[in-house]
């Protein structure tokens, strides 16, 4: 190190940064098959089973509001975010360990609160928690969810794979969590000014994008289908950071390009009547609102026909298409086109992606 | 949750809170062999081989202070304090996931180093970075390690297994990292009443003892030579929080009694100096101090005999005797007795133990 130097971590980025850390070099050995930049890290077990690993934090005041995310929310909201990236891989999670960094603030009865959270997430994963560690905090609440998952050697998908020709799928609907989360935003805001001890704000007509935001499921539907039905994609991401950013990292990772339709973006009617309320623009939410927790997946044509037939809850949006490795071509509503061929926006989630 | 009651968390302490997350009845699973309550889990494999997995959190100021410990040091640690927890299942660890939660102020230099210690640590022990989860913070620099080890079925030892009879032994030399501690934090307390920008002591006179603290070396040697020389030790546990605390969790856990000399803890000549100059209890570091990463393990008199000829950085201090359940009876120099029932002092180490 030389210390006379500051370079800051914006100057490389996050991405950047993952590069970086993967030219150390350190994930090379011959039973490593995933190491590094996927949605979960894949070691060989034996013949027959693979293990995935995968660990996400998420920070008070970063990742997550208290003011208005109830904590048995954030309990089953942290363990569906680590399992979405294991089922991003084609596999289902087993095993989760949470590690906590509490604050004096944080009492026995919040504890309750979360840990009934976390148990509910796991009996609907059908998961079990194995261990983590607590620790104490003198600012924010900390929280480190690993999940492990496992899968046969030749089921596993990467973000590698996708082929020419192949069609690009979406899981459930867009956009939604960052309405909720927008709406939640609106309503702190009211709340600070209104000088009311405790935020309760009704918020039944906002149920659908609130719920998308504070309790996010992983698609573990999607993967239990797709061994059912003998489906195998050709590659997978997690949508935790929005469509666009995520569509080119898969188009990245597997030296490719695509074409998508707007509209064929799955949107929620109950969504895209937030977003009027909200006087936003809905590309905003469809394209760049992360924290969706949805699966994008590419499957050639054929199975695309069989799998529709035996699971409803998909959409096609666009294919691969002979272009430049990367970039993302999007015909608009208007028949106008678009490229995207850089990270794009972030989106204002907080959203904290996976490795 | 009530949420009219609010019960601080120092009610329960942290082994009562261990205790009310292991009752949600989360952990039960056939495959699950060992879940909430040992350094780590372990879950099972094929019939050859198991699963074991650990996970620790680390915050800035509550588990190290950057004023005195050098990055590339801190990256070592962490990644050694996470594998000792696999070591004291009497397994290997295999990969490693690191999460960071970064504030603004820590520069690409500064993550450069703190990676040249983690690459540094899984050279040394032959393991493996396979992931992690990068983050921002509004405050202090968080980091979690995941680890995963393997092990054999029969081999792999818990903190159960103890028998009466049974000798107890400790790997390197204790009260160390402790002493360590308290002279960086001496060496802080001169540097902030002396105005100069930044800290350089010299501390060549406490080379040992801040070794001890800032670069400790998880004991993989031990479990590597108990195997080669087919030694099953009965039960075992690291030393992250200190001899007296860790003996009882390990007699409890037995549910047997243990009776020990302090004239045999193993102290090292380079402690015992710093000690005296500090005016301090040799006592408070032998039996108190945590950090040291050093195992604590019991075996059968004959074990020992047969061992103690291929293995020579380990000492017999006590054996295990028919008494209450959990408590640790202890002769003095003055052969007077104490009896240590209680979780003990937890020392100043801000040592993070396992789960």
């Amino acid at each position: 190190m030389n210390q006379d130097t500051f370079t800051t971590l914006e100057h490389l980025g996050r991405e950047g940064l993952i590069e970086r850390i993967k030219q150390l070099g350190l994930d090379i050995d011959d039973r490593i098959i995933e190491g590094i930049g996927d949605d979960a890290a894949v070691v060989a077990g034996n013949a027959n089973l693979n293990q995935l690993h995968t660990t996400e934090s998420f920070l008070e005041g970063v990742d997550f509001d208290l003011t208005f995310t109830p904590l048995h929310h954030l309990g089953a909201k942290v363990v569906m975010a680590a399992c979405s990236d294991i089922c991003a891989m084609n596999a289902l999670p087993k095993w989760v360990m949470i590690n906590l960094a509490l604050p004096n603030r944080v009492s026995l009865e919040m504890i309750d609160a979360f840990y009934a959270g976390v148990a509910q997430a796991c009996k609907d994963l059908e998961i079990r928690l194995i261990g983590g560690d607590l620790t104490g905090s003198h600012g924010a609440l900390g929280i480190t969810v690993t999940a492990t998952g496992e899968a046969a050697p030749d089921k596993i998908v990467t973000r590698k794979g996708a082929k020419n020709g192949d069609a690009i799928c979406v899981t459930g609907d867009l956009g939604g969590a960052l309405a909720g989360l927008k709406i939640l935003l609106r309503e702190k805001k009211h709340w600070e000014s209104s000088g009311e001890e405790v935020m309760q704000p009704d918020l039944t007509d906002y149920e659908y994008v609130v719920r998308r935001q504070l309790l996010p499921v992983c698609r573990h539907d999607l993967i239990k289908a797709l061994e059912e039905h003998q489906i195998q994609p050709t590659s997978m991401i997690d949508l935790s950071q929005g469509l666009v950013k995520e569509l080119i990292t898969l188009m990245k990772a597997s030296e490719k390009a695509c074409y998508i339709y707007e509209a064929a973006i799955p949107v929620s009617p109950l969504t895209r009547e937030v977003v009027n309320e909200l006087e936003e623009n809905l590309d905003q939410y469809s394209l760049y609102g992360g924290e969706d927790y949805e699966l994008l997946f590419t499957l050639p044509e054929e199975g695309v026909e069989k799998f529709a037939k035996q699971f409803k809850d998909f959409v096609v949006i666009g294919k691969l298409v002979e272009d430049e490795p990367g970039s993302v071509t999007m015909q608009n509503a208007e028949g106008e086109l678009l490229t995207f061929n850089h990270p794009g926006k972030a989106g204002e989630t907080g959203a904290n992606s996976n490795n």
